[in-house]
């Protein structure tokens, strides 16, 4: 692996400026340098969360997922929380009977230091995998993380659990439940290996208002479609992508209500400031992408089903050829229509339009006479891409985002693990 | 476009030596400028055919073909050919009603000038999308082909389509039919957009084997199956993806028995003949593959069935992550496993074996503890990289072929129309 991903050249897609994030009521944060793989950089995190939190998560489908995992999707269904250890450098996954018995090991440890049970730790790793994690390099430091653990640690959160990002990823947004307000706050880390599903390889994100485990399972699974699901860095889907959610309740003390079910309508700004902060690391996320120089949103319309706009989208998004032309500036509409072509959905190719921003380059099956090359020239050249694909068909409609494919990106990952 | 493919640095997987091309009886090649594109560089094929010729076609399943695609869909089901006309500089793809003038007015250039019917004309096109193609071109050069095309044409024939290829791609394969022999050549064009179904972009063989088109036509689906749709590059798939078969039944005057079923025990060597052929271009294909720098073998077994070995095959052979690291001469199994895991097939990671040539480098679910470092580092070093998955679970085995993921791909592709 490549040394701190922290200490590379910064995406030029990084946000002008890092978000407010406000306290969370119960959670405290604090990070250590384990010395995992990395020198000179944190590389674990601790989180800690007061007694009646609930968790929810959602987790990759790989077929070969990680240990932690594992580790977590046995014991979520428990739905309650009291610690979250997450380190960078390796990810333990693929590591047999002995990433079993170092994430049993990292749960030891860290209820110990917290003063809870090991079942109400969780747990997730990123970084290189088919390495055993010593986690005995944890027992150095959990203590001094659980004793050091503060409100406010949330940049410093973020960068322990980086790998290859070049910068690190936060999100924060406030709602009102029932009158009472309430905060979300998010971190998360991209930036290679990145599919649905999920689109992250980690994210986190932790609340204080007061929701049973089930409605924020409900509430979470939800917001993901729109929003991780929806993008795509290289179509490669990671063993161990995470997203959990942690609800301490404590804004119960504010008067906000207990939520028992993820219909209940005072949720709607909830479930909005939800969409937010996951829409926004998402984004994060592709604009983090590896060797990434250009963000682009892909818009699909007029499909059949939102679902076939989904897997036109995807197709787009994960096409090399499409990724390669936007880095070269290239507005390549003749790969669009290829993509459209091989994504096997329904699709009329003399109906199709295409456009580039707001420049239509294609109609109805043919290049569109009218566009200037000049013009769309002009546009390729931002950092902020937009396809956009209107099919013809019927009322589906579907948005991805994704990044170009770049020297960069071969260059990063020819050498990743050596 | 850049310029002629045949003017870049050429691949270092080439094959050293072109291999001997026998006469058909009864095939007729000729190539010519026709200025479509490239300047200086042949850009048009006319190959012609005896009477009686079948033929039979297997074509991309792109929902958006090339308007040649849908000409030659609408036209194989009669079985009969006299000419095939192929350029390249230009798809004719996704241009319309224009798309559909320029190949009604190909096939008629041709008719006339081979002194058949259009309807006896297939077409071929590769190239830029969305650009319509000037047929009036062709007119000029149509009757000189005609009149120059001569049996032993086959290189200048395989240079005349190839676009971004860096070699011309040929093959030859002799067989006994019923005592008679019989002779089968193929030429094809890769290089970019490669993917199943189908795996090139334009392939064309040609027998003297007297067999009636339905036939010929079961033949050549059976015989794609491990050679054409096992290859891929970058995962695209063509609009244009083409594959010709031609048998003229001269060999008939040689004593060859005309062959009316597919299943007929008499073709045994003629089946494995085609295999060889479409085997070997399949596999030139991979080796011309844009930027590559190592043919990648991917053999899958002990998977549930064939079918799902192809899938985890493939779903290796088109993971960015993969073809990077093996272009970086990484032995990166660990992102094998994370490929395995995303194929969605069923897969035991506690009983996943990984080997790189000879080399086991993951054993039972986790790093074989006897491998040494030193020695699949150097065997990462070598033009041509196997890897083999041992899944544990049952008796499908497939086999793929794939290339690495360089910067001069990504070079290649990110200023191809501009």
């Amino acid at each position: 692996m490549r040394g701190p991903g922290m200490g590379k050249a910064v995406s030029p897609l990084k946000p002008a400026h890092l978000p407010q994030m406000p306290d969370i009521a119960g959670v405290r944060l604090a990070s250590a340098a384990a010395g995992i793989r990395y020198a000179g950089r944190s590389d674990v995190l601790l989180v800690t969360f007061p007694k009646g939190t609930s968790v929810a998560g959602v987790f990759t489908r790989s077929k070969c997922p990680s240990a932690p995992v594992e580790w977590c999707r046995a014991r979520i269904g428990a739905g309650r929380a009291r610690a979250l250890v997450v380190n960078s450098g390796n990810a333990n996954a693929f590591t047999g009977k002995t990433g079993r018995q170092a994430t049993q090991m990292t749960a030891e440890l860290a209820a110990k230091a917290v003063g809870c049970r090991p079942a109400e730790v969780f747990l997730a790793s990123t970084g290189v995998i088919g390495e055993p994690l010593d986690a005995g390099k944890f027992a150095g430091v959990m203590h001094e993380l659980a004793a050091g653990a503060a409100p406010q640690r949330w940049v410093d959160a973020a960068e322990a659990i980086g790998t290859t990002d070049t910068f690190p990823k936060l999100a924060s947004a406030a709602a009102r439940l029932a009158g009472a307000a309430v905060r979300i706050n998010g971190i998360a880390k991209g930036a290679g290996m990145i599919a649905p599903d999920m689109a992250t390889m980690l994210a986190f994100v932790f609340t204080d208002a007061p929701i049973v485990p089930g409605a924020l399972q409900a509430l979470l699974a939800r917001a993901v479609v729109d929003t991780f699901n929806a993008v795509t860095i290289d179509g490669d889907t990671s063993t161990s992508d995470t997203l959990l959610a942690f609800a301490t309740g404590a804004a119960a003390a504010a008067g906000a209500p207990t939520i028992a079910r993820a219909s209940d309508r005072r949720l709607a700004e909830f479930r909005s400031a939800l969409q937010d902060v996951l829409g926004s690391l998402a984004e994060q996320v592709a604009r983090d992408g590896e060797g990434a120089s250009k963000l682009i949103e892909i818009v699909v319309e007029g499909a059949v089903s939102k679902r076939s706009a989904r897997k036109i989208a995807l197709s787009i998004a994960n096409s090399p050829l499409v990724k390669t032309a936007v880095g070269g500036g290239d507005a390549n509409w003749g790969r669009i229509v290829m993509a459209v072509g091989k994504a096997g959905e329904p699709a009329d190719r003399d109906r199709l339009s295409i456009w580039f921003g707001d420049i239509r380059v294609a109609h109805k099956g043919a290049r569109d006479p009218s566009y200037v090359e000049r013009d769309v020239a002009a546009y390729m050249k931002r950092h902020e891409i937009s396809i956009r694909v209107a099919l013809g068909l019927g009322g589906g409609r579907d948005r991805v985002l994704s990044c170009d494919l770049t020297k960069e990106y071969v260059a990063i990952n020819g050498d990743y693990r050596s």
